[in-house]
């Protein structure tokens, strides 16, 4: 094996494919990075924790066809700190890869490429198979604003993921941890109908990559019990998750008793004041009271107490809530400062949050019953 | 007590203090913030770890005097939340202070004020008393070029102290912890004679206050064991380490048998990429062999290695030598790019390095002792 290629083109690609490594991983092979070349004068970088795969390719002159298994996250670091410039690399008979930039020369302990599991691969049974195409800022959009309530403990698996729904021309992101739910809507003008669990790690990946930019449109294949997309360069897989996802259109209520209107972004500086307080207690509660045209936000611990009144378009009949504070700051950061409703059944009943001005978010936080 | 002022004024002033808050203390009262009314309508806000106090002051409608010990951290992290306006703060009955901010309302458990201890005096023994004036931009710069060889742990107490050593119209700032020194020179106008230790922690916090323009100037009073000073609004006030300094002149080599001269900054990359390797073996090594024009940096570990050439103008014999990566990378670091000499006896003796244009800053580093 041997190439060259510009430094700065692997930093480049090393970055992009070793988001893929795992934390922990018992298979050793998987802290590698694959470096392989392709027939296109390029090399196939991969990374994978065998969930999630990347694969990235970097523009080289290839003299040598080969591959080789080098160290992830060593082999990232060293070539962020190669001059910029022409490298050379060549696998040495010794099982080292060497590499050379400018004045430098620096030799790593390679492992044979066989070594590497099979990795992004599709099964056959090509059930449900669909594909979906949105411009990539709706997708990051989507992603970014649902996927914080995704489940973090592994009790129930299927909640580590995001639902995506498309159905009638209507496509919805939903995650929820037993706690909260986030559900992004979003109209969409293909027919596609999908219903799959996309692995919360995978989605935070693609989420870092999608560009900002509304005419860059990406298409997500879903396919043999994976999700496939590309953007530029790069191909990412992620197994979905097997299971029935929890059906969120039976949880959110559909009446209310009490309606709020109010901005979101003063009810957030009101709780992220409040939370500094509560955060000494042992429950972490932000306390709210609806009525007179105002909400009055508290906290209390043995420390102090917080007490902020923030005015607000009240409908229906006055109630006292109280919320975990991080599951309130969580929803209203996405909201980030538009005008919003709060909706009520009662002090023990869901509260669903929605923007006053659209139906393209929906939140649903369970109360914590106290004793007021 | 109760006081009205601007909640920015507030933040600034608690900000500027709890910088002295101890990370760890036995003594309770020193997690708090003592906030004191002052004739002058304003308020002292003290902190004080018991070596180093900060007292600053922040302007204020005293309504009623008073003192109040509050929560350092939480204090501090509350007034960052407040929105930006007007504030009021009344001590209430039960002992809790109320501070009020446009809707919002935060009372917090304060402690009777005569619970802190006394911090910031001085002792009646007026020996060495002397005042040092300089550029605020020169102090800052001297404090960061020799704080990092400050030694990090108690072992030798008076290690963790910078020498202030003021002679003969000469102010040299001096670091060592054992394994490396560094020195900082500067011409002063003075006639002071100083010889003083100043506590690392106090240094480093001066040295966030300071600014970088050069016509603000800075007076330190060394003065009953003690180093004093204000900048602006900030009185701060540290116990100066008692005990003899390591004789630094002594310990610093005055020939050499080989000379180097080279650019700190190429050395720099070379010595970063090459730290990358040798962290992953035990000793965190790199190897400098000097001679024919260039000097090579090598490092090593069972997962590879790094080779690097450098040109440089080398005078006296060849020769090898080998450092902790650690000592030599920080060294460089403050030489930020500049021409530099590297002064070698031989690879066992400390290597002294020196900007190639002035004499205004001395590193010298211990080899580590290497089969070669």
């Amino acid at each position: 094996m041997k190439f060259s290629c510009s430094s700065t083109d692997f930093v480049n690609a090393l970055s992009v494919a070793t988001r893929a490594l795992p934390t922990r991983t018992t298979v050793p092979a998987l802290e590698c990075v694959l470096i392989e070349t392709d027939e296109n004068d390029c090399l196939r970088v991969t990374c994978s924790d065998s969930q999630l795969t990347i694969v990235t390719h970097c523009p080289a002159l290839v003299e040598e066809g080969g591959a080789a298994l080098l160290p992830g996250k060593l082999i990232a670091e060293i070539s962020r700190k190669l001059p910029e410039g022409s490298m050379s690399a060549h696998m040495a008979e010794n099982g080292y890869m060497i590499f050379r930039c400018m004045g430098s020369r620096t030799q790593i302990a390679a492992r044979p490429a066989n070594l590497y599991p099979q990795v992004g691969q599709t099964s056959d049974q090509a059930v449900n198979d669909a594909d979906l195409t949105m411009p990539q800022s709706l997708l990051k959009d989507m992603i970014l604003t649902t996927s914080f309530a995704i489940a973090t403990d592994e009790e129930r698996p299927i909640l580590t993921g995001c639902l995506l729904d498309v159905h009638g021309g209507e496509a919805r992101m939903v995650a929820l941890d037993g706690f909260r739910m986030a559900v992004r809507m979003q109209r969409v003008s293909e027919e596609a109908s999908i219903t799959a669990v996309i692995p919360g790690k995978a989605l935070q990946e693609i989420a870092r990559i999608l560009s900002d930019d509304e005419s860059a449109m990406i298409t997500m294949h879903l396919q043999g019990g994976r999700m496939l997309t590309s953007i530029g360069d790069t191909e990412i897989s992620a197994i979905l998750k097997e299971g029935e996802f929890i059906n969120y259109r039976q949880i959110t209520p559909t009446t209310w008793a009490t309606r709020a209107v109010l901005d979101s972004g003063e009810l957030s500086k009101c709780v992220e004041r409040a939370s500094l307080i509560a955060r000494e207690g042992k429950n972490n509660l932000v306390k709210l009271q609806i009525g007179d045209g105002k909400i009055i936000i508290t906290s209390n611990s043995e420390i102090g107490d917080v007490y902020e009144e923030l005015e607000a378009d009240i409908e229906g009949e006055g109630l006292n809530i109280a919320f975990n504070v991080k599951y309130l700051s969580d929803a209203l950061r996405v909201l980030d400062g538009r005008a919003i409703e709060m909706r009520f059944i009662s002090g023990v009943n869901p509260c669903v949050i929605v923007p006053a001005d659209g139906d393209d978010f929906l939140h649903l936080i369970l109360p914590v019953r106290i004793n007021a």
